[in-house]
């Protein structure tokens, strides 16, 4: 059976759109009181995703009551390390810790790759969304990038500088290697089961692209970004690296379809980069939505112009911050639908 | 009585000099035990501050450790905002943090710019270390940018997102801009206080640029930086804005001297924004110094060959790690100050 609105995939392959498709980064998420409710009633985040009901729930909430033009699966990029081997506490407030980290090849090989069984919670969460979705839009899946996860299996926990994973990628390349290949292989496997389930795309989120620099990403985040989507042939592929600025160019010759863009990013400057064929997503200042409905509507419709209607999926350029009003969200998602370019560019 | 060394002035001013100088942000730190060991007398790192002797003393350990080209006054940033009525707890690995906060036009106007009294004991500890430094090598005095400043004292604490400061930017500009011309106003104050003491250079730290875009870039932070800029006429300037990439070439056109780059921004492509009007420092990443001998000579050489001996002031692209060996900087600086443009570019 085929998508009712399939706009964002065809804006991800490049093909004429009616207008310009939109979601939103952490649309499932603590913006909405009724995803607050259902969390409550879970008991905790990682309560949220075990429970495939709970996550199926957020999962479809901001489609109904945003409209946006997909589901983004409600998951954690933090399952895979789990999976592999490392189990991850999540403390209100504080983020994500792991008691286990990696630090010696011994630990690598411990690590499993075959993670399937360990993520069937998600593989049924996926089963429950697709059904109630019902094809009104299409299902984003997705995984962290290599990178991002070895950030978070050497360290231990979210950081300014992630510092002990930079030491091991600087100190002991090797080792660095032999644990961005597992979690690699995980992360293909994870993505290509997401895909077997109905996910219609799959984006890569390297949330610490930005610890590292041009030559430090070609070596350890590139690689295995390209060995990702070189695998993933079945659906349309986003990359977003936030940070990544210094290495738009190269990130932009990965084989995927669209290029996330943070809201650091000139949408102009970012398209003579990356050039005509290659989807842009994002990049609206998240900030902005603090600001008053005439301001947003401002400031969503100079963002629209910016990128002039070429091959553009509108998001806001990070997740939408926890305390922003749901309707200044909706006043967002609503300005991005109105846009005509006839009008207006 | 004139300085013995005072290469790193004449590279800021573009004059002629026989070799690249180099001095490390937080060269004067946890890096290295004798700083440990002050400390520990100190009973903590506001002890350390406020007492002129300690203060003085890790100021001058790089210089005599590593030989060095300059001093960098051992203080912090928000000493600013504690002596225009914000006081702040420093608590170990937690970071810094303000009992109150700026969340209205009241409090902006119970903050006063009047704030030599206050500072004394930064301007004791400049009268110190200008005594025992005795003119070996020149001394650089600092303070935050305003919107770093800012950023602290609306958030309360260091933040992944200073969602809190950017809600004030874009809700509530004209509050957000009072508060700007305020800190502005103390911060020039400070700062020519410590160049009437003698410090030999200024430099300011935007520690919290990269939460922002070229737009509110140019709104909250550019129009600060130059009026601070425009009233040091005294001694040559620095600007580092820790991720502003997206507003290098705005950077560039501040009346400065120097513009200090992060190790993210290459040091070519830096150079075609900044023009060859201005001084670059940097900006080798400081997690190279986790790798081995052989490896900081490499890596130390290829980024002085990128900056081609024009107009350069090394140092790392961020503060030196505090779990960094003292050996391995000394390597950094070593190889520095051995490098022969001629020879091996």
């Amino acid at each position: 059976m085929s998508l009712k609105n399939d706009i964002i995939i065809r804006a991800a392959q490049g093909q004429e759109v009616e207008r310009t498709p939109v979601w939103v980064m952490r649309q499932a998420g603590r913006v909405l009181k009724e995803y607050r409710d259902v969390r409550a009633k879970a008991g905790s985040f990682k309560g949220l995703l075990f429970q495939p009901e709970y996550a199926a729930e957020v999962t479809i909430q901001p489609v109904d009551i945003y409209g946006v033009d997909a589901a983004i699966l409600f998951s954690d990029i933090l399952v895979i390390p789990e999976a592999m081997g490392l189990p991850y506490r999540m403390d209100e407030g504080r983020g994500p810790s792991f008691d286990k980290v990696i630090q010696s090849k011994e630990d690598v090989d411990l690590l499993t790759t075959d993670v399937t069984e360990q993520l069937k919670y998600v593989f049924d969460t996926i089963v429950l969304i697709k059904n109630e979705l019902n094809n009104r839009v299409p299902l984003i899946g997705f995984a962290g990038a290599p990178w991002t996860i070895f950030c978070y299996m050497v360290e231990g926990k979210g950081s300014k500088t992630f510092s002990k994973a930079r030491a091991m990628a600087m100190a002991q390349p090797e080792l660095a290697h032999a644990l961005l290949e597992r979690i690699t292989d995980a992360s293909i496997s994870y993505l290509k089961t997401q895909i077997s389930l109905g996910c219609n795309l799959v984006q890569l989120f390297d949330s610490w692209a930005g610890v590292l620099n041009n030559d430090s990403y070609n070596q350890f985040s590139l690689p295995y970004l390209r060995k990702i989507c070189d695998a993933i042939q079945e659906v349309p592929t986003t990359v977003f690296a936030l940070g990544a600025y210094y290495s738009l160019k190269e990130i932009a010759a990965l084989p995927c379809n669209t290029i996330g863009l943070d809201w650091h990013m000139d949408p102009r400057f970012a398209r003579s980069l990356v050039g005509e064929n290659k989807t842009l997503q994002g990049n609206l200042d998240p900030a902005i939505l603090y600001g008053d409905f005439a301001f947003i509507q401002k400031k969503t419709n100079e963002m629209m112009s910016a990128f002039e209607g070429k091959r553009h999926i509108a998001n806001l350029g990070h997740g939408v911050y926890p305390d922003i009003h749901p309707d200044k969200l909706k006043c967002f998602i609503d300005t991005v639908k109105e846009y005509q370019y006839s009008k207006q560019s």
